[in-house]
């Protein structure tokens, strides 16, 4: 199969599967522009399937990098709240939204980290209604990854950029099960392999998770009507989609005020574009009380300490290491494909999907911070074990596979 | 001097000439993809001015087509409202805007023109928000050109691509006084010659204009109340903007109701696409009354009849023939250009800035119509004579030069 039958097979399968794309149905479109060859293609398919119209909006890393190269402080205080607003109008109207993922890692790490800081914070305070729409289930989205240069560059440094964009648009085709003949097919087993899981964890209706091995010993409670999430998700309206593409991951959400013991973590954590390798965390009620890593801890400290929230926890996922991508042993440098090739825990914003619809969320212990960032603790030494609130122990998953 | 130094010499009169960027102030920039050597460029030069974030949005040929070759029904009545909505409410609260002109001619031409015309139909509605913004005087804007390989072949079929679009951009550079050691400098000067001539002619307020000469035998009535404009503008804040580079005209108002004799218009029109050539058209109590062409005489009859204000003026512009655009001799198949080459009438809708504020524009006989499309009348051979409602005569222009 040609490259390009590949890129035009993402595509059918974003907008099919992916997104579950209705007839008349408009779609808001965000993308690096180097992805613009999936973007066209996503068009054609998308106006194919009956859209109404499809609007993409492209971010390009010269201009991103030009605000801090050639900005003054008037730069880096302000983002434009009123497109996000807008965005999130239409998405609450009815509109479906797909994000092309292929960000080129490290664009900004020789910038002033002042700077890289308030832009953050002023984004992801605009940002905000946009995101908000994203989450509350008002509509169907989906994210699909894209290889750019720079990003093959930081997964196979040593091969040349050619090479390592092929090498990576193979791993990412593979994840993605287009090496299937029907991925679609692929995807919809996968689906109910993971939903057969969920259904088993939440019969259980667990107090707590154990994770130990690999010098992780972490007993982290549940939030009271935790649900566990994964797969597939549907709209009010039954249309059926799947946000993130690849995923391998079913997650829960954690109790804010309880998390004890160490973590260790398994693969390195990009922060803010600066690699955290060997990171071990200690938890005392809930709370990172204790951050050490074998490089650049201080990034780490000052990121999961940007809010209360960045201290505790919004998000627990199991994840097999039998899973596609944890199977191809490479590190992705990108959470689509990192979170999905091991367990892990993520430090901040919880999601609302994870909690039964009315529960009290204060009681229930959800957590609530600007940042979520997902860090891995999953690997073949790995098992949990489910704890019931009547003391019993329930196998979950032994050496990095599940047991259920 | 490099084409890119020419490409930065652009971008900087553009942002700090063109749009009077001030310091804080938001950019909202539309381009063709094709551009983005150019957008890079201004987003840098925006940032060094201060801007506080400058939004790129990208049309792209491939997406554009794709409506009309893979869409539905569904694609061809709708346009996102939501989008321009936010982007004239950015323009109301300040923000500037820069559009980089510079579409593919003729990209629809083998489209089914029932669903061009549906979807132009949609989108003009729904951008209405914006354009409103826009013309409305409440913030500084800016067009600037950019060479796009299509629009360098049209203007020179005989030469190879990369030939033709080197041609092209000589030509706009020129047109732009980027030949000149201080563009900037250049343009102030011009600005300040039309400033003179709109002075003048303001003072005399003329009843009519009376164009003669290459077969034009034309009395045009002015609005009462008509503003000669042209140039630079001001906001009332004081920011000083330039909104068309380059420029060369000064306009004002017809009155709708007083156009009579006949008009031989000097350059081909393109109207949707298609040329018409040796338009000539006669004019009584200020609407066409017929309409003659060497070719395609039946598109313009069909376009000049779209709606009642379509077969009446809107605009009335004087230009020299010594002006860089008009000695040239190109035809650009371009507004921006071709219209800074002649004096031009065009049929259709009045710009609000051509009448005093607050005045009646029933009264004054202001035009209004979905179209503006301008029409060259000028050439070497024209001459305009200003008539008072004294019956007093004023020469203003002789064989194609001012006078004044
Ligand atoms: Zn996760
Ligand atoms: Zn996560
Ligand atoms: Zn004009
Ligand atoms: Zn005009």
């Amino acid at each position: 199969m040609t490259f390009e039958t590949q890129l035009d097979r993402l595509a059918q399968l974003s907008v099919a599967f992916g997104l579950g794309l209705k007839p008349g149905q408009e779609l808001v479109l965000t993308a690096d522009i180097g992805a613009i060859d999936l973007v066209r293609r996503i068009t054609r398919a998308a106006y194919e399937a009956g859209a109404s119209n499809v609007l993409a909006l492209y971010a390009d890393d010269a201009s991103t990098l030009a605000r801090y190269t050639h900005g003054t402080e008037a730069a880096f205080d302000y983002a434009p709240g009123w497109l996000y607003e807008a965005m999130g109008k239409a998405l609450t109207n009815g509109a479906a939204r797909l994000a092309i993922a292929g960000a080129t890692p490290g664009l900004l790490a020789g910038q002033n980290p002042d700077h890289v800081a308030r832009v953050n914070t002023a984004t992801s305070r605009a940002a905000k209604p946009f995101i908000d729409a994203i989450t509350s289930g008002v509509t169907n989205w989906n994210i699909v990854p894209f290889v750019t240069p720079g990003w093959a560059r930081q997964v196979f440094p040593d091969l040349p950029e050619a090479e390592a964009v092929d090498k990576l648009w193979g791993h990412v085709f593979t994840a993605l099960r287009l090496d299937h003949d029907d991925p679609e097919a692929a995807w919809r087993k996968a689906f109910e392999t993971l939903d057969a899981r969920k259904a088993h964890l939440q019969g259980l209706s667990l107090d707590a998770l154990h994770f130990e091995g690999g010098g992780t010993d972490l007993t982290l409670g549940l939030a009271k009507g935790h649900v566990w999430a994964g797969g597939g998700l549907a709209l009010d309206n039954g249309t059926a989609y799947a946000p993130n593409l690849p995923t391998e991951e079913i997650f829960s959400m954690p109790d804010r005020g309880r998390a004890d013991g160490r973590a260790v973590f398994t693969k390195p954590s990009v922060i803010n574009g600066t690699i955290v390798e060997g990171l071990v965390v200690e938890f005392a009620g809930g709370k990172a009380v204790k951050i050490e890593a074998e490089t650049n801890a201080e990034v780490a400290r000052t990121w999961f300490t940007t809010d209360e929230g960045a201290s505790r926890l919004g998000e627990v996922a199991l994840v097999p290491e039998s899973s596609p991508i944890a199977r191809s042993g490479v590190l992705y440098f990108n959470t689509l494909f990192d979170e999905n090739a091991a367990c892990h825990i993520a430090f901040g914003n919880a999601y609302a999907m994870n909690l039964a619809p009315g529960a009290d969320r204060e009681a229930a212990g959800m957590n609530a911070s600007k940042i979520h960032h997902d860090v891995m603790i999953g690997g073949p030494d790995i098992s949990v074990t489910g704890l019931g609130a009547d003391g019993s122990r329930h196998p979950i998953m032994k050496d990095g596979e599940f047991v259920i």
